[in-house]
């Protein structure tokens, strides 16, 4: 009963973020009065989001570029040309599908429209390095090797590309670009989802010079030139609404559980802690709750991490669940189950995993050790053992995770 | 302002839970007949309880028996007396006071009744081993070497004692026994308390010698013949309140923070994950729920725990403190702190540990390495530094922890 309710809360969550739902709700009732519209849709999803709009928009669209992963391509668009490239290391194919894109969307006027789609995904797959290919590879790389963290390297690589850190809203000006965003970043930072194309760039030339020099980072001469130009401080060309991302998986999960008579609150949409430790945290929260007049649900939103400390096979979702199965062991009508809105859990085919009151005996019958399980984070064959895997399928879509807690009256 | 309000807060919290509010309130309006009254007093806050019911019940007490740590009686009782023992590894006197308090309690009458008053730290403090106190320590230092949980641990020495597993109890009948309880474990487990000697025992001797069996436990001809005496099943003359627990500790900070205008969620009493994974929790926590038009405060009582990776100085309020300090660097009028009730987070002279949205910022002001501090478990230092510890000194009870999370609006 508690599984089926699991079943049905991880479907509708969902569907309601999936690329299509999503951009149509940001399509809906949108003007964009008699100038031409061209469409740019980038990342994993930017196959969907495209057809989706060109579903909508129909003759509208004078034209439009699609960039995804390779195999993503799904068909042909009537009016959307679509390119596959390299993720997550860009390849001459994203360079030249940049380069496509920067063409569609050059010498537009004030009245025409660049609507942007962006997904997952899409640092790699748009980018048009101002340096070779291999250059722009080997700062990254040796940014990384020496400890520069994601924004330091974001500050770095702005500065060396023509499409981030605002620099293709700019290219597109003055046409208006209207972004349409499904996020997989927890916050929606926009300047980091893709190193923002279309978001004014907070960092300086100062800060990208002081880093190179920080970590001591040898730079070709042309590389050096880059890092004198400034990015785009202001955009006022530039609308952006995020329509997909953890905050709506999230508050679709709560619309399910509400349907299904819990009486809900959602902790958190950025849950960023240990999966496990998570885990435990929602089966205390479980222990303090039972014995209630109603039935109670309570969701936790976002990306939570694993530190490695074995050779297993499983996912985040999957020992988030785990480690809340000892807390809630006994406890009737109550469940913890956790999923991936991309339908895959770390290398695995499972979306998350589900854990009962029950499941900690059902482990035991079946000879599964759970902490030593943890210790090897080997969640999926434990969660295999006792029906606690949950599959999904690729979904299409990629807003982070949902984690929620039930108890049943 | 928000620092204030975590003062008020503590403080506010803190004396709910007192030996003394604790003892008054489960003495209040308790009747008690024609019989004697025996008071026996055993635990950290053994002195304190047993001067509130003194105070209480004055010379409707017959005679009492207090047995408390070294250091812990504060001044000569009226009819109680006072003994100090060994904790937590019980010696000559645990045993000794014991004794005592077994002659107090024979012989006595149906109408009579045992006021049997128990906090922390009991298990050790209130001893009458079956056989050699050197065999009892010998036995639990094996169990322990070898691996055995404190289920196991219990199991067997539960019938090595003449006190525990409800025998106390046992000894005191045909009298009653009222068994006042400050608890420190959480979920108030009545036969895990100081081995429930006022609690049926749930194990058994087969479960014992099975146990012994396990680990291949060499005993002695009198420990073996132990194992074979049944722990009673039944207890008809006990009656037990839990006057002071973490659920006390939650409700007396919830009621503080409304008092103070916080709209109060207690998410949970029983809070046992790592101390800095809670921390970074309650963060995402803070972070979903700001800008509300209301004050909110959340709160995890319980206790968390601290696996150590290095050599520092702190204690696991000041971790989870310190856990929550990056996830709400920057979030105005947000704080997370957590004390210990007992006023001693490890081994520190401070009772936990507060940061709020400019924390973050004072530690890289002051040259704080954040992420090493917690490598390092350094809280201490790292917090003192920022005007991060906080101070109660040793308040006299002790029924685990509680954090706060406070959001102002």
């Amino acid at each position: 009963m508690l599984r089926e309710d699991a079943e049905i809360i991880i479907k509708e969550a969902i569907r309601q973020v999936m690329p299509d739902e999503a951009v149509v709700r940001a399509l809906e009732g949108k003007e964009f009065g008699s100038g031409r519209i061209y469409l740019v849709s980038v990342g994993k999803a930017a196959w969907q989001m495209a057809k989706t709009a060109e579903a909508v928009l129909g003759e509208r669209i004078e034209a439009g570029i699609c960039i995804t992963k390779y195999g993503h391509v799904k068909g042909r668009l009537n009016r959307v040309r679509c390119f596959e490239a390299g993720h997550p290391v860009p390849d001459e194919n994203s360079f030249l599908a940049a380069e496509e894109a920067l063409k569609l969307t050059e010498n537009l006027q004030a009245e025409d429209t660049v609507i942007f789609l962006l997904s997952g995904g899409c640092s790699a797959l748009f980018e048009k390095p101002l340096v070779t290919g291999a250059e722009l590879a080997d700062i990254t790389n040796r940014l990384l090797a020496c400890g520069a963290d994601i924004v330091e390297t974001n500050t770095i690589r702005k500065r060396l590309s023509g499409v981030k850190g605002g620099r293709f809203a700019r290219h597109c000006s003055p046409a208006r670009v209207y972004n349409i965003i499904l996020s997989d970043i927890l916050g929606d930072p926009l300047d980091m989802i893709a190193s923002g194309p279309a978001c004014p760039d907070r960092s300086t030339c100062a800060q990208a010079k002081a880093i190179a020099e920080k970590y001591g980072l040898k730079l070709s001469e042309g590389a050096m030139v880059c890092l004198e130009a400034e990015t785009p401080k202001e955009l006022d060309n530039v609308e952006t609404v995020v329509t997909g991302s953890v905050g709506n998986l999230c508050r679709a999960a709560a619309r399910a559980c509400e349907t299904l008579g819990y009486r809900t609150s959602i902790l958190t949409d950025c849950l960023d802690c240990e999966a496990r430790e998570a885990g435990r945290f929602l089966a205390a929260v479980a222990k303090s709750h039972q014995g209630r007049s109603e039935s109670l649900a309570f969701i936790a939103g976002g990306e939570t991490v694993v530190h490695l400390t074995g050779k297993g096979k499983g996912g985040r979702n999957q020992e988030l669940a785990l480690g809340a199965a000892e807390g809630i062991a006994g406890l009737e009508h109550t469940a913890v189950f956790s999923v991936g809105s991309d339908g895959t859990d770390g290398p695995t085919d499972a979306a998350g995993g589900y854990c009962d009151g029950g499941t900690m005996e059902r482990m035991t019958r079946a000879g599964v050790d759970i902490y030593r399980t943890l210790r090897e984070n080997d969640s999926y064959e434990a969660l295999k053992k006792v029906n606690g895997l949950l599959f999904t399928g690729a979904t299409g879509t990629n807003v982070n995770d949902v984690a929620v807690l039930l108890i049943k009256r």
